[in-house]
């Protein structure tokens, strides 16, 4: 197996594009791709402000590692989520990182600030863990770009979870969802603008990426993602990949070019009022993220008061780090 | 395991309505799913000539079965497609079927009127065989109902099979087929009215109906879909509908209602004008059908005449009918 470029030895084979690659131009087939997606839809530019979403898995960290050597200005965002030993080690990675690189982190934890976490907040309010998961990091997300005034979110969201959001939303033809489903989500009032740099990219991909790289991530999945339909739709669409090798990006990316405009709905978002307990944008006197906040911790309205942002990017793990002891 | 309507021993147990059904109460299930399609699609009247598409296999005899059983009346239309061992034995069990009911059936034999057969056509053509295959039996079928004034063609397409066909255009976001794909089609000039009133019934109630109807089928798919990518989809649909009883018609009938209007694109099968050799409606001068008469049995255009419909409902397969030695 040799390198298509160099006919070096290669070190992994990328079926979908019928080509091999050594360490060296894989890591630059990365780069490429990044920055085709970057110019195809116009995502962010070089004098921009940009804060990326970090777990502490491949594809964040991947991300960051992308942009900065393609010359981007990005700090790094990080919420302590409150999943037990997970979150614990999750955390420990995105530390080690932004070190070895001397990069910006905002932490937010979110017992510290809202005083719950997602394994808590799921078993009060019986809700599914993924749900009350990415309702708070959505809504801490939103809260920390507009706050910081980044021009800019990036999200680590790779092919292989994009195509299984646009699969199970096909599936149940959820039209509302569909229609927004773009790599792009343009800034509105309260919202920051939000893309997604690395949909040309698979996990396997981002994976040898942080291998290749030398960056180390949470390799577990979540532990509260179990059972999760989502990963019964990535296995589905592996399968058709395997069988018929670049059908995933074909039924990603053909929906972007041929579909996705048919299911555009009015964007009703600049209607939204604020909410009247953190002032975020609603459509609701208070925001689901506030009710989840009150449901999960047992407060009441009168308790809740705009939080402020909590940066502290050299924060230790061992003494209040995001996930330790707020169980 | 007791039927749900009278509490007798049930024989069948169907997931996705969550329910069970002795003999009489399935059957009564079947008609009752046949009767709602054609009254929600306002698809045929009793007072309509219906021609059916009979392959021999369990979806179109029970679907025959079915219609007569809700008096509606019913022709149907056979056609001898010259692949092999298979065609003789599926046309038996339309001649059994026919001759116990005394039913009126149109028989048209490839080879005889076009002078050639599914399996040589694909080999001469290079075609995979089932585009030869659909190309022919639509060109046949549609020729055959506007000759003989009939109101509708009647087809036994499943639930499986409408859900696979949407499957596959939906990974390849084939929007063309897309905005097609109803289960009604209207009549045009030089095209027959097409519905399909199976689109409630699964495979599998298509054959308990014929199990427990006494009506014996070719049971054996055709030996020359092998491999093809359409049942690779059925069995994904499958695996999913194992997971989640109901997802198959959910994705089916979501479609239906939510998406398949923003696919309409307009119908220009009112610019089309007459094949230069056989007269049926084409967008080039001459139509897909000829061409593929042409290339399989090596003819010129000049020796294409407009072809009779051949009409022998009474023709024994021992001597000469469909598929017997004309390979």
């Amino acid at each position: 197996m040799k390198c298509r470029v160099c006919r070096e030895p290669a070190v992994i084979d990328l079926r979908r594009h019928n080509a091999n690659f050594c360490t060296d131009h894989f890591l630059r087939h990365c780069r490429q791709q990044v920055e085709r997606v970057i110019k195809d839809f116009d995502m962010v530019r070089t004098d921009h402000r940009i804060l990326v979403a970090v777990s502490g898995g491949k594809d964040s960290l991947a991300l960051w590692d992308l942009l900065n050597e393609l010359g981007y200005q990005v700090d790094g965002l990080y919420i302590g989520l409150g999943i037990d030993q997970y979150s614990d080690s999750s955390y420990r990675f995105v530390q080690e990182f932004v070190e070895q690189r001397s990069l910006h982190l905002i932490v937010v934890d979110l017992a510290e600030t809202h005083g719950f976490g997602v394994s808590t907040a799921s078993a009060t309010t019986r809700r599914v863990p993924c749900s009350a998961c990415g309702l708070s990091k959505r809504h801490v997300f939103d809260k920390a770009a507009v706050d910081g005034g980044y021009d800019a979110v990036v999200t680590g969201h790779n092919l292989d979870d994009e195509a299984a959001v646009l699969y199970g939303n096909v599936l149940r033809w959820q039209v509302g969802y569909l229609g927004r489903q773009r790599p792009v989500l343009e800034a509105r009032a309260g919202f920051p603008r939000k893309v997604k740099p690395l949909i040309r990219l698979t996990e396997r991909e981002t994976a040898a990426y942080c291998v290749l790289r030398g960056i180390e991530y949470q390799v577990e999945e979540c532990p509260m993602a179990d059972g999760n339909r989502h990963l019964g739709f990535k296995e589905a669409l592996n399968r058709l990949e395997e069988q018929s090798p670049g059908s995933k990006a074909e039924f990603y990316f053909g929906y972007l070019k041929r579909a996705i405009d048919r299911f555009e709905e009015p964007d009703d978002r600049d209607q939204l009022g604020p909410c009247s307990a953190c002032g975020a944008p609603t459509d609701a006197d208070v925001c689901a993220f506030c009710r989840l906040v009150l449901q999960a911790t047992g407060t009441s309205i009168s308790d809740r008061r705009p939080v402020a942002l909590v940066s502290k990017p050299d924060i230790p793990a061992s003494t209040g780090g995001p996930g330790s002891g707020h169980e």
